[in-house]
């Protein structure tokens, strides 16, 4: 397979620095072109951005022109848009049309019913929107997105159990961390020895997401999953990783071994494809009593596995346990990179 | 009147700080005794307490000494006990038989049937358990407890809400200080850029005592409240203040704005008879979207008032908000000494 | 006396905020006017304002309207500024030229030789220099200057020593709130679990103003004081208080009780005035060994004293210690208010 | 080469853990015995230990017996000790008069005439001493020590500089980590929000350590270098990486960029052997006007490098900068490692 040349829409900010991160070394892609705001256009990646993450930022790429977000990018197939819901809109659809496949991070059409919202263990078969997407809008290219940093830990381990015994009421509280709003996002004078339990317009989110991602496609639209949400989300003073607290009730009785065991033994496409960021085991079930914890767990499978603990009973409803995933690894950027590997498996992305 | 002289037991850690930082000033109380562990006993309170709060340790008592746990307290009719719950049990006991008002933070005897578990707004009543506790167990004295510190906010935001409309369902997610594991408590390593979703003996405590505490006094003995509630306790890195999601459920059918006047308006007979720790209004309901937050509201009332804000609907349940206490405060020490002013006022403690 | 009308210039931000919160309930001044920028102009201060201290903002002030900084401000002689640099300069310049008299805390006149730079507990005699600055400059007003926050506590320890025993040489690192870079300030996602060791601007100040606040007036100009400094400053995760880290060279041989004694026996006119924001002690000396620490010390003196401790050799200067002060408070809003009071007490300011 | 057999003393702690983890894979060792204390002996090192670093236990260890550290390890000749010091002495000394190499994070030896205090990218020379303190002794086997933490990143950046032109003064104040006080460590209500400008025993090293290291052998024994030392240390609250502030006087004159280029280009021993723990570039020197920063910059050279920063002119002595290390990889852990694995190269340690 010869390389995929892909580009990174927004790639100044916080997202867009964990794609430019996760790109680094890919097998089958190859980073090919950058897009910033206007402020950042025609100057370098290295001059117009404020590299935030650990690790530097790549060598290769301080030379690199960042390109104007209206700048042709015919010769790119594949695309990965960071941007802000303010402005992805009419850009992503733009790319669309023109041909290009749009993997997008933007909120912006997560809930339209002819866009895939996917998480590729969960929904491959949302793929199938696609050809609606493109019959609706006349376009020759796709959007296709992920869901929400809040949603992915929360409906990959809904997901085996709705499988398994049919999700009946999901009460979700979240504690999330500072990089999830991005850069600057948070200031520290906020941040430091507080919880702030408010993230403006995550919770109708959460409410929503999860039942389009556990629907089912049929002919060209997809039924969502009944089941209720309520959803509480806090800010917590953590650099990386969304923990929650879940509560559930099932359809079918379950007994707790095979809840847990669902979970722990659940594999998905991405694994049998061995897709290069599919991580080995895309649910881990810890078992001490004080796992997952946010710094200790968050980067379990590169940051693309969800970790789950603490399962038992709810009294209220029927089972209730904990669960985490980097938010802006399997939440965002990578989340988004694994939708795109599974669009080239399936040729609906090609060199 | 006169003022009463008091003890606290296990003066030297978090919770017996905070006692004496409380009692210093105080225009009922006295602090005329010291307790401390066999390694305490026998030295002044400045050499054997590292005084960890902010403020300093009030200059008159460094050269206070230190007492043993079996020495007696003769001439100390109220004692605060802020001992551990493993030290706690015989030693209240045993001062209880000997005549004294034990006000005990410890858990022990919280879930005992004659021992009232006490918030002074919420269930003032039950300390006519003393009587039954006096006559079963032959004390000229008593316990008095007051909840575990993640329980105080829960049922005081709860307490007028079951009053007016009964409370059915209870689901409470909490955020809780490092201060709550008390000194050294939680290692600094574990607590940094880290949540940890577990903490020892906790949830089964706030599944239970808010039940006890919003029960009915009958005759000798308290009838349990009837609601269910699931408790997921968390350690968040913040240093003082536990903040929860809490959703519930009601008997009878409430219009938000009334669910917000009935939290709003509440007031107790602390405030009522103007006790000296008493906050002016024990819960107050915050409009802005997004507080409480827990480092800029959690001295409110001087850290002995509940802070609820997010009063809205809950797409499962019927209502959720959010509440936030003082934990080493209203949630323990501040808490046991509205109970002992209570007492006063009543003229169960007298000097 | 009557009460002294005043307003503060950039009311909205971090150190206008604390301008408003210390003035509440001030002896001598009343809160008459507040301005912010372009964009809060016209709004009440409830509007425009996002309160981020953790008291509330004073519940007459939510309706006051919030001026522009052209606006006149006729009937209120005295000014505290809170602007940023970048506007400061020439709107204090127009004020003080209008008969006002401006406390600022911004840097732009700091170095101005005929603007005092002033700190009344260690060089009130250079208010002297209003005469020549009115002369020179044909102004009716003034405009006198606090000094940047760090150099605070390094001046307050400094200036005792300096009379007692001359000093030659000093090399201080500091250990920075975040509060000191304003509001939003630095964002959560550089502050944790780091340290920044580069804050624009720093270093250069406070190289060079503690000589002037410790140099002598002579007719109408300071001849600052001889000594070399080094500066490294740092930015670390703490919400406020500045800590530092001095070694120094003396002109003359002192012993180390001798050393310690000075600094704590050291009262300032403020104190012998008695001025309402006068710490009872400017420079407090603890003797523990891991005293001062930031979040435990920097209130001391309702957040207006200097703390210092770990005096001792310095195997390359002389001695050694560390020294603390609330960087908002001491270092910013409060330093700026009691340079006020004492030019009330001196007649200078008139209601 | 075959594998060579090595033990952890005092595996069970925050630093035996590091040399766990970076044991785990290593090319030449092969982990085959673990010691703790009295309480862990004859337990499985799964049960006995308390994992805290964010990696995993390696599995395969769960099950491996943990020994008494009085028990013979016969089989094994090469030996990491992280015991404390309050433990280490005798142990070492025992194990060492058997036969074994003793590489230790312990400070109890460092200081001793015939025991060499290695970094071995500076004073590999010092192996030599091997001989003396077994002529000494009468032992077969040695012990060789690494550096207190704070003084190998202050130590590797003055090194190429002392070499060049001559280090003849320093000062240093440290910003150091949590995870330097091992674990349980500093208690989180201790390190939030909070500076401590103290380390129990710290300075001492701080002002001696690195002259015994930059010191020359002749004959039998190590001549310290001449220059004076003063540190300051501070505890802050980042998890990992001490960072510290460094003036210094030279005793040659030199260039900034010659200063800069001296250590930018040092390569030493351990570069040139390619030992599987060097880091490509022991000192790396950042040209931004920001970094190293804690967080940042730790982890460069998997957390073997030393990275310096803010190179600039000292008013007070001639230079200072900013270096930064990971305190328990470089500073602990890893720097033992390479000592092994340098004495593997030299023959020192056989199979």
């Amino acid at each position: 397979m010869s390389t995929i040349r892909v580009a990174v829409l927004g790639a100044t900010g916080m997202v867009g620095q964990r794609f430019v991160q996760l790109l680094q070394g890919h097998p089958w892609f190859e980073l090919a072109a950058l897009t910033g705001s206007e402020r950042s256009a025609g100057r370098t990646y290295g001059e117009s951005c404020r590299w935030v993450l650990d690790s530097d930022m790549p060598a290769h790429l301080r030379d690199m022109p960042v390109r104007g977000s209206e700048d042709p990018l015919d010769d790119v197939p594949l695309i990965f848009s960071a941007l802000p819901s303010s402005a992805a809109g009419p850009i992503e659809e733009r790319l669309a049309a023109a041909g290009h496949i749009v993997c997008s991070n933007a909120s912006n059409h997560r809930m339209q019913p002819d866009v895939p919202l996917l998480i590729p263990e969960v929904n491959p078969e949302h793929l199938g929107l696609i050809e609606t997407q493109r019959k609706r809008r006349g376009w020759s290219g796709a959007i296709v997105t992920n869901p929400n940093c809040t949603i992915t830990p929360l409906t990959m381990a809904l997901h085996p159990l709705h499988n398994a015994f049919g999700i009946s009421k999901v009460l979700v509280v979240s504690m999330q961390a500072l990089s999830g709003a991005g850069y600057p996002g948070v200031p520290s004078y906020d941040a430091g020895d507080n919880v702030i339990p408010f993230i403006g317009g995550e919770e109708p989110k959460v409410e929503s997401e999860p039942q389009k991602i556990l629907g089912v496609l049929n002919n060209e639209e997809v039924t969502p999953a009944g089941f209720l949400t309520s959803a509480h989300c806090n800010r917590v003073p953590v650099l990386e990783g969304h923990l929650e607290c879940i509560s559930i009730a099932l359809e079918r009785q379950a007994g707790m071994e095979e809840l847990i065991d669902v979970m722990r033994h659940f594999r998905g496409l991405p694994q049998e494809l061995n897709l290069p960021s599919a991580p080995p085991q895309p649910v881990i079930v810890r078992d001490e009593p004080d796992r997952p914890q946010t710094r200790r767990d968050r980067d379990a499978g590169k940051g693309m596995a969800t970790v789950v603990g603490r399962v038992r009973h709810c009294p209220l409803l029927v089972y209730k346990f904990v669960a985490l995933a980097h938010n802006t690894i399997r939440g965002a950027a990578g989340g988004s990179l694994l939708n795109a590997e599974l669009m080239v498996a399936q040729g609906i992305v090609q060199a």
